[in-house]
């Protein structure tokens, strides 16, 4: 059985201080759990039904009940497992290959669905800003779907990152070379702004790149695309060329 | 003040059967309902706080307190105010242009993004199966950030749709012809597929073109694109040959 406390520590996982504190993170559902236990994510305890197969060591394993797991559950329908991972150490990412970089991204479900794209279109850094919405909130671990073992994450302050860097670098604005006529680099770092207010002025040097994707209806219009939407435009449009 | 039946008979339109049988539907927010106000929907009622500024008659307006507003608001940051529509009269679809099917799209969230990336990139027909999720749920609403109001909505039987049609039809599956690859029409049928179970057996016919977007990633990959990440990235090929 769940003592009190252990349902007070699982659950204070959804607050950020004490991923950090604990340097753990959740993850549910059987087919996540399962993706998980399969990558290099280290396991630190697994909480699941009868109904769950696994052949983790009993030192790895609480089985719980149907009730047990609606308390420590963060979903709508509960999933036979919660799991308990370790925070991996960050590395430091490398200047190659396409990068993703995040400025401030706030929404778990945008994150979650960026990393999700890129683990499609084969990118495996993504950098983010220090204020983009942490990689390890169970809104974004949910939404990954299991992309999360297959890409790399790192938060860093992004003017140094990006000024350190021989890459070309995209910056992604209203306005700019319109991102289907233009040549694109196979390896560049591209940036993706702010839900409501774009890539920080700070980032918009002159020396980087403008993109942006035209509009093509009338002209009273969406604002803007959602930033996941226009990520997966994007990155379509370097991925495709690459053939 | 809001009478216990205004209050009921409000929030009662978060259910598709009340939606039907008031022929209205919900909308928040400053800046949808100020968008919705000058587009072709018709004004049934406003309930909005005094900062909302309007120049509706006062037959169509009823001043609420922040209290009221937070008792019919379905937002979890109420924003001054409630508006109730006309659901317009459905219109028979035309076979011109770019039409994009919807295949049962259960999610609200997924079709508010896909009616916002038909607004983007200027298609103005969008045809769903009947068990397609209401477009006038107060969640599809939300998330289409007004776009609504510039992009017509069928629902009716695929089948016949695309039977009586001239135009080419495009499948999207997860095998078929490399989208960046192949010549698009113009004009054509675009046909999404449900979230779990993609398009219906009943309408993969030999005639059609069944289309994919390729993998970049590694092998074991995200088995699939979120269907609104799939549409923005069919739609951005289908629109920028057309330059």
């Amino acid at each position: 059985m769940l003592s009190k406390n252990e349902i007070k520590r699982i659950t204070s996982l959804t607050q950020k201080k004490y991923r950090i504190q604990e340097n753990l993170f959740l993850a549910e559902g059987v087919k996540l759990v399962s993706e998980l236990l399969q990558s290099s994510f280290e396991v630190y305890h697994v909480y699941a039904t009868n109904d769950f197969e696994t052949t983790l060591p009993d030192s790895k394993l609480t089985r719980i009940t149907e009730a047990e797991l609606n308390k420590i559950s963060q979903l709508v329908t509960p999933n036979e497992v919660v799991g308990l991972f370790r925070i991996p150490a960050q590395q430091l990412p490398e200047y190659k290959g396409l990068i993703v970089v995040l400025d401030t991204i706030q929404d778990p479900g945008n994150l979650g669905t960026i990393i999700r794209l890129c683990d499609w279109f084969g990118i495996t850094q993504l950098v983010c800003s220090p204020e983009t919405v942490d990689c390890y909130n169970p809104k974004v671990v949910q939404a990954t779907m299991g992309s999360l073992t297959r890409v790399d994450i790192f938060y860093t302050d992004l003017n140094s990152f990006m000024e350190n860097s021989n890459l070309p670098v995209y910056l992604t604005l209203l306005e700019g070379d319109n991102v289907y006529e233009t040549d694109l680099s196979k390896e560049a770092i591209l940036v993706m702004g702010n839900e409501a207010n774009g890539i920080s002025k700070s980032l918009i040097q002159k020396r980087y790149k403008a993109l942006h994707i035209p509009r093509f209806g009338r002209m009273q219009q969406t604002e803007s695309l959602n930033v996941a939407m226009a990520t997966s435009i994007f990155l379509s449009e370097f991925k495709r060329r690459i053939f």
